[in-house]
Protein backbone atom coordinates (compact mmCIF):
# COMPACT_ATOMS: atom_id res chain seq x y z
CA UNK A 1 0.00 0.00 0.00
CA UNK A 2 0.98 3.44 -0.91
CA UNK A 3 -0.18 5.83 1.57
CA UNK A 4 -1.61 9.35 0.07
CA UNK A 5 0.34 11.35 2.35
CA UNK A 6 3.96 11.43 3.09
CA UNK A 7 5.68 13.80 5.61
CA UNK A 8 9.44 13.49 6.72
CA UNK A 9 10.65 13.68 10.41
CA UNK A 10 13.98 13.16 12.14
CA UNK A 11 14.26 12.24 15.78
CA UNK A 12 14.62 14.94 18.32
CA UNK A 13 17.01 14.36 20.69
CA UNK A 14 14.00 15.68 23.54
CA UNK A 15 12.08 12.78 22.05
CA UNK A 16 14.30 9.92 23.45
CA UNK A 17 14.61 8.02 26.93
CA UNK A 18 17.09 6.36 28.95
CA UNK A 19 16.97 2.95 26.58
CA UNK A 20 17.98 5.61 24.02
CA UNK A 21 15.09 5.20 21.71
CA UNK A 22 12.18 7.34 21.09
CA UNK A 23 9.46 7.37 24.01
CA UNK A 24 6.39 5.54 22.93
CA UNK A 25 4.30 8.26 24.21
CA UNK A 26 6.22 10.39 21.63
CA UNK A 27 4.96 8.61 18.43
CA UNK A 28 1.15 9.93 19.73
CA UNK A 29 2.62 13.14 19.32
CA UNK A 30 4.10 12.07 15.46
CA UNK A 31 0.31 10.88 15.33
CA UNK A 32 -0.81 14.22 16.12
CA UNK A 33 1.86 16.48 13.74
CA UNK A 34 0.34 13.77 10.91
CA UNK A 35 -2.97 15.10 11.72
CA UNK A 36 -1.69 18.75 11.02
CA UNK A 37 0.10 17.44 8.15
CA UNK A 38 -3.12 15.63 6.62
CA UNK A 39 -4.98 18.89 6.91
CA UNK A 40 -2.90 21.11 5.88
CA UNK A 41 -2.82 19.06 2.83
CA UNK A 42 -6.50 19.10 2.93
CA UNK A 43 -7.68 22.40 4.10
CA UNK A 44 -4.37 24.39 3.27
CA UNK A 45 -4.17 24.30 7.16
CA UNK A 46 -5.72 22.59 10.52
CA UNK A 47 -7.29 25.79 11.76
CA UNK A 48 -9.47 26.32 8.98
CA UNK A 49 -11.33 23.57 10.52
CA UNK A 50 -12.34 26.19 13.13
CA UNK A 51 -11.86 29.33 11.34
CA UNK A 52 -13.73 28.15 7.77
CA UNK A 53 -15.96 25.35 9.00
CA UNK A 54 -16.71 26.22 12.54
CA UNK A 55 -16.12 22.65 13.83
CA UNK A 56 -13.13 21.21 15.92
CA UNK A 57 -11.77 17.50 16.12
CA UNK A 58 -11.41 15.58 19.87
CA UNK A 59 -9.72 12.21 19.84
CA UNK A 60 -11.87 9.67 20.73
CA UNK A 61 -9.17 6.91 20.77
CA UNK A 62 -5.72 5.92 20.08
CA UNK A 63 -3.69 2.94 19.38
CA UNK A 64 -0.24 2.41 18.16
CA UNK A 65 1.80 -0.99 17.93
CA UNK A 66 5.22 -0.71 18.05
CA UNK A 67 7.60 -2.50 15.86
CA UNK A 68 11.07 -1.63 15.50
CA UNK A 69 12.59 1.32 17.93
CA UNK A 70 14.06 4.99 16.45
CA UNK A 71 16.53 6.56 17.51
CA UNK A 72 18.40 10.20 18.21
CA UNK A 73 18.68 12.00 14.73
CA UNK A 74 17.37 9.34 11.93
CA UNK A 75 15.27 10.24 9.63
CA UNK A 76 11.78 8.41 9.02
CA UNK A 77 8.47 8.98 7.08
CA UNK A 78 4.96 9.65 8.32
CA UNK A 79 2.65 7.71 6.19
CA UNK A 80 -1.03 8.89 6.85
CA UNK A 81 -4.12 7.73 5.33
CA UNK A 82 -7.96 8.37 5.82
CA UNK A 83 -9.19 5.01 6.71
CA UNK A 84 -12.89 5.84 7.62
CA UNK A 85 -14.91 8.69 7.31
CA UNK A 86 -18.51 8.12 9.21
CA UNK A 87 -21.23 10.57 9.93
CA UNK A 88 -19.53 12.29 12.91
CA UNK A 89 -15.95 10.66 13.27
CA UNK A 90 -13.01 9.94 11.08
CA UNK A 91 -10.39 7.31 11.34
CA UNK A 92 -7.04 8.29 10.06
CA UNK A 93 -4.07 5.00 9.95
CA UNK A 94 -0.70 6.55 10.35
CA UNK A 95 2.39 4.29 9.88
CA UNK A 96 6.15 5.03 11.10
CA UNK A 97 8.29 4.25 8.24
CA UNK A 98 12.20 4.02 8.24
CA UNK A 99 13.91 5.09 5.45
CA UNK A 100 14.50 1.41 4.61
CA UNK A 101 11.13 0.72 4.32
CA UNK A 102 10.73 -1.06 7.29
CA UNK A 103 7.90 0.03 9.97
CA UNK A 104 8.93 1.41 13.46
CA UNK A 105 5.40 1.60 14.30
CA UNK A 106 1.95 1.68 13.21
CA UNK A 107 -1.12 3.07 14.52
CA UNK A 108 -5.07 5.12 14.30
CA UNK A 109 -6.51 8.10 16.01
CA UNK A 110 -10.26 7.78 15.98
CA UNK A 111 -11.91 11.64 16.07
CA UNK A 112 -15.15 12.52 16.70
CA UNK A 113 -15.90 16.35 15.36
CA UNK A 114 -17.39 18.46 17.73
CA UNK A 115 -19.09 21.94 17.19
CA UNK A 116 -16.80 25.19 18.20
CA UNK A 117 -19.83 26.53 19.98
CA UNK A 118 -20.70 23.89 22.44
CA UNK A 119 -18.50 20.97 21.92
CA UNK A 120 -21.60 18.92 20.91
CA UNK A 121 -20.60 15.94 17.93
CA UNK A 122 -22.18 17.31 14.61
CA UNK A 123 -21.43 15.56 11.09
CA UNK A 124 -18.23 16.21 9.22
CA UNK A 125 -18.83 19.27 7.22
CA UNK A 126 -19.05 18.14 3.43
CA UNK A 127 -16.53 20.31 2.31
CA UNK A 128 -14.56 18.77 4.96
CA UNK A 129 -15.55 15.23 3.73
CA UNK A 130 -14.86 16.27 0.33
CA UNK A 131 -11.26 17.41 0.37
CA UNK A 132 -10.26 14.20 2.98
CA UNK A 133 -11.58 11.50 0.18
CA UNK A 134 -8.21 12.31 -1.34
CA UNK A 135 -6.17 10.91 1.38
CA UNK A 136 -8.09 7.65 1.94
CA UNK A 137 -7.25 4.21 1.66
CA UNK A 138 -8.74 2.11 -1.00
CA UNK A 139 -8.62 -1.06 0.63
CA UNK B 1 -14.58 -3.35 39.41
CA UNK B 2 -11.86 -2.94 41.89
CA UNK B 3 -8.58 -2.39 41.01
CA UNK B 4 -5.72 -3.64 42.80
CA UNK B 5 -3.44 -0.80 42.54
CA UNK B 6 -4.78 3.06 42.67
CA UNK B 7 -1.76 5.92 42.72
CA UNK B 8 -3.10 9.66 42.52
CA UNK B 9 -1.86 11.96 40.43
CA UNK B 10 -2.35 15.87 39.68
CA UNK B 11 -2.75 17.38 36.35
CA UNK B 12 0.20 20.02 35.48
CA UNK B 13 0.15 22.76 33.84
CA UNK B 14 2.89 21.52 31.39
CA UNK B 15 0.12 18.62 30.54
CA UNK B 16 -2.24 20.83 28.73
CA UNK B 17 -2.94 22.14 25.18
CA UNK B 18 -4.40 24.88 23.74
CA UNK B 19 -7.69 23.46 24.18
CA UNK B 20 -7.44 23.76 27.42
CA UNK B 21 -7.51 20.07 28.32
CA UNK B 22 -4.74 17.61 28.99
CA UNK B 23 -3.14 16.87 25.45
CA UNK B 24 -4.00 13.18 24.38
CA UNK B 25 -0.30 11.51 24.22
CA UNK B 26 0.09 12.53 28.08
CA UNK B 27 -2.38 10.07 28.53
CA UNK B 28 0.34 7.58 27.67
CA UNK B 29 2.72 9.41 29.73
CA UNK B 30 0.75 8.60 32.70
CA UNK B 31 0.23 5.05 31.98
CA UNK B 32 3.90 4.81 31.73
CA UNK B 33 3.92 6.50 35.23
CA UNK B 34 1.39 3.74 35.97
CA UNK B 35 4.22 1.34 35.31
CA UNK B 36 6.45 2.56 37.52
CA UNK B 37 4.08 2.50 40.29
CA UNK B 38 2.98 -1.05 39.76
CA UNK B 39 6.68 -2.60 40.16
CA UNK B 40 7.57 -0.21 42.62
CA UNK B 41 4.31 -2.08 44.41
CA UNK B 42 5.20 -5.56 43.35
CA UNK B 43 9.38 -5.60 43.84
CA UNK B 44 9.96 -2.45 44.96
CA UNK B 45 10.96 -0.46 42.35
CA UNK B 46 10.85 -0.49 38.78
CA UNK B 47 14.88 -0.56 38.38
CA UNK B 48 14.78 -3.99 40.64
CA UNK B 49 13.16 -5.51 37.10
CA UNK B 50 16.83 -4.84 35.51
CA UNK B 51 19.16 -5.26 38.58
CA UNK B 52 17.41 -8.21 40.18
CA UNK B 53 16.16 -10.13 37.51
CA UNK B 54 18.04 -9.12 34.73
CA UNK B 55 15.39 -7.94 32.30
CA UNK B 56 13.54 -4.65 30.70
CA UNK B 57 10.16 -4.36 29.69
CA UNK B 58 9.52 -3.05 25.98
CA UNK B 59 6.43 -1.37 25.04
CA UNK B 60 4.53 -3.48 21.96
CA UNK B 61 1.60 -2.15 22.10
CA UNK B 62 -1.02 0.78 23.23
CA UNK B 63 -4.26 1.79 23.13
CA UNK B 64 -6.29 4.76 24.56
CA UNK B 65 -9.92 5.23 24.38
CA UNK B 66 -10.55 8.94 25.58
CA UNK B 67 -14.22 9.12 27.67
CA UNK B 68 -14.07 12.87 28.93
CA UNK B 69 -11.71 15.51 29.68
CA UNK B 70 -8.87 16.22 32.57
CA UNK B 71 -7.66 20.16 32.72
CA UNK B 72 -5.47 21.85 34.70
CA UNK B 73 -4.87 21.29 38.62
CA UNK B 74 -7.46 18.18 38.63
CA UNK B 75 -6.55 15.31 40.58
CA UNK B 76 -7.28 12.23 39.36
CA UNK B 77 -6.62 8.21 40.29
CA UNK B 78 -4.65 5.61 38.18
CA UNK B 79 -6.21 2.22 38.59
CA UNK B 80 -3.92 -0.33 37.90
CA UNK B 81 -4.38 -4.05 36.95
CA UNK B 82 -2.59 -6.92 35.40
CA UNK B 83 -4.75 -8.10 32.71
CA UNK B 84 -2.83 -10.69 31.31
CA UNK B 85 0.81 -12.71 32.28
CA UNK B 86 1.80 -14.63 29.22
CA UNK B 87 4.53 -16.71 29.07
CA UNK B 88 7.07 -13.38 27.60
CA UNK B 89 4.36 -10.56 27.46
CA UNK B 90 2.54 -8.86 30.07
CA UNK B 91 -0.95 -6.82 29.37
CA UNK B 92 -1.80 -4.35 32.01
CA UNK B 93 -4.95 -2.27 32.16
CA UNK B 94 -4.92 0.99 33.35
CA UNK B 95 -8.13 3.79 33.85
CA UNK B 96 -7.96 7.35 34.91
CA UNK B 97 -10.38 8.32 37.02
CA UNK B 98 -11.70 11.53 38.24
CA UNK B 99 -12.22 11.51 42.03
CA UNK B 100 -16.17 11.64 41.62
CA UNK B 101 -15.98 8.13 40.11
CA UNK B 102 -16.18 8.96 36.26
CA UNK B 103 -13.48 7.88 33.65
CA UNK B 104 -11.45 10.63 31.81
CA UNK B 105 -9.96 7.60 29.75
CA UNK B 106 -9.01 3.83 29.90
CA UNK B 107 -6.43 1.49 28.27
CA UNK B 108 -3.95 -1.25 28.29
CA UNK B 109 -0.07 -1.48 27.38
CA UNK B 110 1.09 -5.10 26.14
CA UNK B 111 4.92 -5.15 27.31
CA UNK B 112 7.46 -7.61 26.29
CA UNK B 113 9.81 -9.19 28.36
CA UNK B 114 13.76 -8.64 27.06
CA UNK B 115 17.06 -10.27 28.30
CA UNK B 116 19.51 -7.07 29.45
CA UNK B 117 22.03 -8.86 27.73
CA UNK B 118 20.95 -8.75 24.25
CA UNK B 119 17.21 -7.59 23.94
CA UNK B 120 15.83 -10.84 22.70
CA UNK B 121 12.65 -11.56 24.40
CA UNK B 122 12.61 -14.27 27.08
CA UNK B 123 10.11 -15.76 29.98
CA UNK B 124 8.72 -13.44 32.45
CA UNK B 125 10.86 -14.87 35.55
CA UNK B 126 8.98 -16.56 38.26
CA UNK B 127 9.79 -14.28 40.88
CA UNK B 128 8.58 -11.53 38.87
CA UNK B 129 5.55 -13.20 37.67
CA UNK B 130 5.17 -14.11 41.33
CA UNK B 131 5.08 -10.43 42.63
CA UNK B 132 2.22 -9.59 39.97
CA UNK B 133 -0.21 -12.14 41.01
CA UNK B 134 -1.54 -10.01 43.56
CA UNK B 135 -2.50 -7.15 40.96
CA UNK B 136 -4.04 -9.24 38.53
CA UNK B 137 -7.59 -8.20 38.04
CA UNK B 138 -10.06 -11.20 38.73
CA UNK B 139 -12.22 -11.33 35.37
CA UNK C 1 18.34 30.20 53.82
CA UNK C 2 15.54 27.58 54.69
CA UNK C 3 12.46 28.65 51.81
CA UNK C 4 9.30 29.54 52.84
CA UNK C 5 7.62 27.08 50.79
CA UNK C 6 9.02 23.31 49.96
CA UNK C 7 7.07 20.66 47.69
CA UNK C 8 8.09 17.18 47.29
CA UNK C 9 8.25 15.51 44.02
CA UNK C 10 9.65 12.60 41.92
CA UNK C 11 11.34 12.43 38.99
CA UNK C 12 9.49 10.67 36.23
CA UNK C 13 10.64 8.35 33.74
CA UNK C 14 9.39 10.76 30.83
CA UNK C 15 11.85 13.21 32.35
CA UNK C 16 14.46 11.26 31.17
CA UNK C 17 16.77 11.36 28.59
CA UNK C 18 19.46 8.84 26.75
CA UNK C 19 22.09 10.29 29.69
CA UNK C 20 19.63 8.47 32.01
CA UNK C 21 19.04 12.09 34.05
CA UNK C 22 16.59 14.50 34.00
CA UNK C 23 16.75 16.45 30.58
CA UNK C 24 17.81 19.79 31.35
CA UNK C 25 14.09 21.63 29.63
CA UNK C 26 12.38 19.53 32.16
CA UNK C 27 13.84 21.51 35.16
CA UNK C 28 11.81 24.81 33.58
CA UNK C 29 8.61 22.00 33.74
CA UNK C 30 9.39 21.85 37.29
CA UNK C 31 9.59 25.60 37.77
CA UNK C 32 6.35 25.78 36.25
CA UNK C 33 4.68 23.58 38.72
CA UNK C 34 6.37 25.55 41.53
CA UNK C 35 4.44 28.28 40.32
CA UNK C 36 1.59 26.49 40.10
CA UNK C 37 2.24 25.24 43.81
CA UNK C 38 3.15 28.92 45.09
CA UNK C 39 0.00 30.43 44.44
CA UNK C 40 -2.07 27.26 45.79
CA UNK C 41 -0.05 28.25 48.97
CA UNK C 42 -0.24 32.32 48.40
CA UNK C 43 -4.03 32.22 46.64
CA UNK C 44 -5.70 29.27 47.19
CA UNK C 45 -4.80 28.33 43.45
CA UNK C 46 -3.22 29.29 40.58
CA UNK C 47 -6.87 30.21 38.79
CA UNK C 48 -7.34 32.46 41.38
CA UNK C 49 -5.26 34.87 39.54
CA UNK C 50 -7.50 35.18 36.71
CA UNK C 51 -10.78 34.43 38.20
CA UNK C 52 -10.72 36.81 41.25
CA UNK C 53 -8.06 39.18 40.28
CA UNK C 54 -8.56 39.85 36.67
CA UNK C 55 -4.66 38.78 35.48
CA UNK C 56 -2.33 36.55 33.90
CA UNK C 57 1.01 35.79 34.49
CA UNK C 58 3.40 35.77 31.10
CA UNK C 59 7.05 34.67 31.51
CA UNK C 60 9.99 37.41 30.76
CA UNK C 61 12.82 35.76 31.89
CA UNK C 62 13.89 32.39 33.16
CA UNK C 63 17.58 31.13 34.26
CA UNK C 64 18.92 27.34 35.21
CA UNK C 65 22.28 26.36 36.81
CA UNK C 66 22.42 22.87 36.98
CA UNK C 67 24.78 21.74 40.09
CA UNK C 68 24.19 17.81 39.71
CA UNK C 69 21.74 14.93 37.66
CA UNK C 70 18.82 14.07 39.03
CA UNK C 71 17.54 10.21 38.24
CA UNK C 72 14.96 8.37 37.24
CA UNK C 73 12.72 7.78 40.23
CA UNK C 74 14.53 9.54 42.63
CA UNK C 75 12.86 12.41 45.43
CA UNK C 76 13.89 16.03 45.25
CA UNK C 77 12.40 19.09 46.68
CA UNK C 78 11.37 22.49 45.09
CA UNK C 79 12.28 25.30 47.51
CA UNK C 80 9.98 28.24 46.59
CA UNK C 81 10.70 32.07 47.44
CA UNK C 82 9.93 35.23 46.18
CA UNK C 83 12.67 37.47 45.60
CA UNK C 84 10.96 40.78 44.10
CA UNK C 85 7.84 42.36 43.93
CA UNK C 86 8.24 45.31 41.52
CA UNK C 87 5.53 47.35 40.42
CA UNK C 88 4.15 44.77 37.40
CA UNK C 89 6.97 41.93 37.43
CA UNK C 90 6.95 39.71 40.02
CA UNK C 91 10.88 37.45 40.54
CA UNK C 92 10.58 33.43 42.39
CA UNK C 93 13.40 32.04 43.02
CA UNK C 94 13.55 27.94 43.02
CA UNK C 95 15.68 25.37 44.00
CA UNK C 96 15.67 21.68 43.30
CA UNK C 97 17.43 19.92 45.82
CA UNK C 98 18.02 16.22 46.54
CA UNK C 99 16.63 14.66 49.84
CA UNK C 100 20.32 14.84 51.41
CA UNK C 101 20.46 18.70 50.83
CA UNK C 102 22.70 19.25 48.13
CA UNK C 103 21.16 21.31 45.16
CA UNK C 104 20.61 19.85 41.88
CA UNK C 105 19.83 23.02 40.31
CA UNK C 106 18.80 26.74 41.02
CA UNK C 107 17.63 29.54 38.84
CA UNK C 108 14.48 31.85 38.38
CA UNK C 109 11.87 32.84 36.77
CA UNK C 110 10.81 36.90 36.09
CA UNK C 111 6.95 36.94 35.11
CA UNK C 112 5.05 40.08 34.11
CA UNK C 113 1.55 41.08 35.27
CA UNK C 114 -0.94 41.33 32.13
CA UNK C 115 -4.62 42.03 32.19
CA UNK C 116 -6.87 39.62 31.04
CA UNK C 117 -8.78 41.88 28.67
CA UNK C 118 -5.86 42.46 26.28
CA UNK C 119 -2.45 41.08 27.62
CA UNK C 120 -1.30 44.80 29.00
CA UNK C 121 1.16 44.93 31.63
CA UNK C 122 -0.70 45.89 35.10
CA UNK C 123 0.46 46.58 38.22
CA UNK C 124 0.26 43.34 40.88
CA UNK C 125 -3.03 43.75 42.33
CA UNK C 126 -2.56 44.94 46.20
CA UNK C 127 -4.08 41.72 47.54
CA UNK C 128 -2.33 39.47 45.26
CA UNK C 129 0.52 41.55 46.63
CA UNK C 130 -0.24 41.09 50.45
CA UNK C 131 -0.83 37.48 49.76
CA UNK C 132 2.54 37.06 47.98
CA UNK C 133 4.53 38.74 51.35
CA UNK C 134 4.83 35.67 53.26
CA UNK C 135 6.66 34.05 50.75
CA UNK C 136 9.68 36.60 50.06
CA UNK C 137 12.74 35.67 50.51
CA UNK C 138 14.04 38.11 53.64
CA UNK C 139 17.70 38.55 51.99
CA UNK D 1 24.27 40.60 13.59
CA UNK D 2 24.07 37.99 11.23
CA UNK D 3 24.29 34.74 12.65
CA UNK D 4 26.63 32.18 11.36
CA UNK D 5 23.95 29.09 11.98
CA UNK D 6 20.21 29.03 10.80
CA UNK D 7 17.80 26.64 10.88
CA UNK D 8 14.20 26.77 10.01
CA UNK D 9 11.47 25.12 12.52
CA UNK D 10 7.43 24.91 12.69
CA UNK D 11 5.67 25.19 16.27
CA UNK D 12 3.81 22.04 16.97
CA UNK D 13 0.51 21.80 17.99
CA UNK D 14 2.19 19.72 21.46
CA UNK D 15 4.41 22.60 22.09
CA UNK D 16 1.95 24.55 22.80
CA UNK D 17 0.42 25.76 26.12
CA UNK D 18 -3.50 26.74 27.56
CA UNK D 19 -2.72 29.98 26.64
CA UNK D 20 -2.68 29.19 22.61
CA UNK D 21 1.43 29.84 22.88
CA UNK D 22 4.61 28.14 23.07
CA UNK D 23 4.97 26.59 26.38
CA UNK D 24 8.31 28.95 27.65
CA UNK D 25 10.03 25.16 28.49
CA UNK D 26 9.92 24.18 24.97
CA UNK D 27 12.42 27.16 24.43
CA UNK D 28 14.83 25.30 25.86
CA UNK D 29 13.93 22.23 23.82
CA UNK D 30 14.41 24.47 20.87
CA UNK D 31 17.82 25.13 22.19
CA UNK D 32 18.73 21.57 22.42
CA UNK D 33 17.65 20.87 18.84
CA UNK D 34 19.96 24.40 17.89
CA UNK D 35 23.11 22.45 19.33
CA UNK D 36 21.86 19.48 17.64
CA UNK D 37 22.20 21.74 14.49
CA UNK D 38 25.26 23.45 15.39
CA UNK D 39 27.25 19.90 15.99
CA UNK D 40 25.45 18.32 12.31
CA UNK D 41 26.91 21.74 10.75
CA UNK D 42 30.49 21.50 12.39
CA UNK D 43 31.45 17.88 12.77
CA UNK D 44 28.65 16.34 10.96
CA UNK D 45 26.49 15.32 13.87
CA UNK D 46 25.98 15.07 17.30
CA UNK D 47 27.23 12.11 17.74
CA UNK D 48 30.80 13.10 16.40
CA UNK D 49 31.73 14.28 19.59
CA UNK D 50 31.40 11.21 21.31
CA UNK D 51 32.75 8.48 18.59
CA UNK D 52 35.47 10.84 17.34
CA UNK D 53 36.28 12.83 19.64
CA UNK D 54 35.51 10.67 23.17
CA UNK D 55 33.88 13.67 24.91
CA UNK D 56 30.65 14.72 25.92
CA UNK D 57 28.74 17.88 26.60
CA UNK D 58 26.69 18.50 29.91
CA UNK D 59 24.52 22.09 30.06
CA UNK D 60 25.62 24.01 33.05
CA UNK D 61 23.67 26.98 32.54
CA UNK D 62 20.63 28.12 30.40
CA UNK D 63 19.23 31.58 30.49
CA UNK D 64 16.02 32.90 27.99
CA UNK D 65 14.75 35.85 27.65
CA UNK D 66 11.09 35.84 26.45
CA UNK D 67 10.24 38.86 23.84
CA UNK D 68 6.91 37.91 22.05
CA UNK D 69 4.85 34.78 21.93
CA UNK D 70 5.09 32.12 18.94
CA UNK D 71 1.75 30.43 17.68
CA UNK D 72 0.37 27.19 16.50
CA UNK D 73 1.96 26.27 13.10
CA UNK D 74 3.95 29.46 12.78
CA UNK D 75 7.50 29.32 11.41
CA UNK D 76 10.55 30.46 13.06
CA UNK D 77 14.26 30.82 12.69
CA UNK D 78 16.59 29.51 15.20
CA UNK D 79 19.91 31.57 14.84
CA UNK D 80 23.00 30.16 16.13
CA UNK D 81 26.79 31.48 17.56
CA UNK D 82 29.43 30.37 19.59
CA UNK D 83 29.76 33.63 22.32
CA UNK D 84 32.68 32.16 23.51
CA UNK D 85 35.03 28.83 23.74
CA UNK D 86 36.90 28.64 26.91
CA UNK D 87 39.11 25.93 28.30
CA UNK D 88 36.78 23.82 28.96
CA UNK D 89 33.34 25.45 28.59
CA UNK D 90 31.42 26.58 25.22
CA UNK D 91 29.09 29.18 25.31
CA UNK D 92 26.14 28.72 22.79
CA UNK D 93 23.87 32.24 21.86
CA UNK D 94 20.74 31.46 20.30
CA UNK D 95 17.86 33.54 18.68
CA UNK D 96 14.52 32.46 17.92
CA UNK D 97 13.66 34.88 15.41
CA UNK D 98 9.94 35.45 13.81
CA UNK D 99 10.16 35.30 9.59
CA UNK D 100 9.24 39.09 9.66
CA UNK D 101 12.23 39.25 11.57
CA UNK D 102 11.40 40.24 14.76
CA UNK D 103 12.52 38.21 18.26
CA UNK D 104 10.30 35.58 20.02
CA UNK D 105 13.15 35.12 22.57
CA UNK D 106 17.04 34.90 22.86
CA UNK D 107 19.14 33.02 25.23
CA UNK D 108 22.36 30.93 25.89
CA UNK D 109 23.33 27.88 27.08
CA UNK D 110 26.87 26.74 28.42
CA UNK D 111 28.20 23.60 28.47
CA UNK D 112 30.96 21.46 30.02
CA UNK D 113 33.05 19.44 28.11
CA UNK D 114 33.70 16.06 29.70
CA UNK D 115 35.26 12.87 29.00
CA UNK D 116 33.07 9.78 28.53
CA UNK D 117 35.28 7.70 30.38
CA UNK D 118 34.08 9.14 33.79
CA UNK D 119 32.17 12.40 33.31
CA UNK D 120 35.20 14.47 34.57
CA UNK D 121 35.80 17.54 32.82
CA UNK D 122 38.32 18.18 29.99
CA UNK D 123 39.79 20.54 27.99
CA UNK D 124 37.65 21.25 24.51
CA UNK D 125 39.63 18.96 21.78
CA UNK D 126 41.57 21.11 19.18
CA UNK D 127 39.51 19.47 16.30
CA UNK D 128 36.52 20.27 17.75
CA UNK D 129 37.45 23.99 18.71
CA UNK D 130 38.79 24.26 14.96
CA UNK D 131 35.77 22.77 14.00
CA UNK D 132 33.46 25.50 16.13
CA UNK D 133 35.31 28.35 14.81
CA UNK D 134 33.74 29.19 12.17
CA UNK D 135 30.56 29.77 13.97
CA UNK D 136 32.11 32.19 16.49
CA UNK D 137 30.26 35.31 16.80
CA UNK D 138 32.60 38.33 15.98
CA UNK D 139 31.57 40.57 18.84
Amino acid sequence: MSAPLRHRMRVRYAECDPQGIVFNPRYLEYFDHAITELYRAALGSYDALAREHDVDLVVAEAGVRFRSSLRFDEEFDLQIAVASLGTTSIVTRIRVVNLDGSEAAEGELRHVVVTRDDGSRTPIPEAVRAALEPFCSSN
